[in-house]
């Protein structure tokens, strides 16, 4: 498949895209990525995805894709004579797996976001007491398995490790230790950090805190 | 199958139990309706959702499903030999269908509700323009088909006509009119209307334009 028939329209920092990079890596597909100026949109992501306007978008044969969780989901379909499978097939499992792609979708960028986007004191307390009681969800969730849903990698991994580049700079923010707090969740990271699609995938935790000092000082936070 | 293997945990407004309630009946699958008292949920609730503590959630031989698109993919997928289908079998529609139902969720819920939730004035006359683009969207996407994904009534259909009851109750709240907003939406509720599964599910929009009173007046609010 020639890989302008596959075209990613992304940007480097967003765990969001990062999901449907580590699916691609995966299942071995091969893809044409372009980078996202977000300040300064493309006329072909506006076109794409004119709803919401954000990246990820994936563009197959032309047409738009959008939603990081459905571009996996489509990618496991598309593909599904590639392994690996990414979600179940069973389907109590596969309504587990969305169950908790769906929480981290509701709970943890938002939470997450606001440890370094709150002002200092009690508003910073309360979104940090509020982020490591969605991370402990999690942590309980995932308890001894060494993935998400069970022995093998997959789709709530990919909904989640992305996150783990964020890891150092909410700690930094946040003066926590996300090991600390969730062990089990930090054991299962370096875990997936083995593999090609996610520490290929990830960005240098450093340049993502980098890049979170800028945010803060465009917004004129604290 | 007896019906207790298959029990909704539910409350008759809730537009995400309709949901529910409508794929149930498009599949003919008998199931045990509990109506939940949400100022204080059973111990069953808070057991089989014990992370977002909501309804519905659909327990079937003894194991939770929450979350309403969640539970509605599970019995399209679960009871796949029953018609009719109610996501596509293609991965692109499907994706579609998934983006939609995921705008609805986004949007809608949100939108609607801060119609009568708001205090009179700017804020009020700032979630109408909110609500009315939101569906606007929806209704360019409907087009001229008579139903979201084309000539069937499926998971789009079913995510979003619940909220078809309470259009009176925004449009009483809003002072606005939406099928001279958007006729063709209205057009196509009336048709979902004409099917048995909807218009039994559906309350009285009267009904629940009371309830939103009497929800108003608990907040304190107008």
């Amino acid at each position: 498949m020639a890989g302008s028939e596959v075209v990613l329209l992304d940007t480097w920092a967003s765990v969001f895209g990062m999901r449907v990079r580590i699916a691609f890596m995966e299942k071995s597909v091969h893809y044409e990525r372009r980078e996202e100026d977000l300040i300064n949109k493309s006329p072909l992501l506006l076109q794409m995805n004119p709803v919401h306007k954000k990246i990820p978008v994936l563009i197959h044969h032309g047409k738009p894709i959008c939603e990081s969780n459905i571009i996996v989901q489509y990618i496991d379909e598309t593909w599904q004579n590639k392994p690996p499978p990414l979600l179940p097939s069973d389907p109590y499992l596969r309504a587990q797996a969305r169950f908790w792609a769906d929480f981290i979708d509701k709970k943890i960028y938002d939470a997450g976001r606001k440890i370094w986007s709150t002002k200092l004191g009690e508003e910073q307390e309360k979104a940090k007491k509020e982020f490591i009681d969605c991370m402990k969800v999690l942590e309980g969730q995932l308890g001894e398995k060494p993935y998400f849903m069970g022995e093998s990698f997959g789709y709530v991994d990919i909904a989640l490790v992305p996150f783990y580049c964020w890891f150092y700079a909410w700690e930094k923010f946040g003066n926590i230790s996300i090991e600390k707090e969730c062990p089990k969740l930090v054991a299962w990271a370096k875990r997936c950090m083995e593999r090609e699609s996610v520490s290929k995938t990830l960005p240098d935790p450093h340049k993502v805190y980098e890049f979170a000092l800028e945010l803060q000082k465009k917004l004129g936070i604290n």
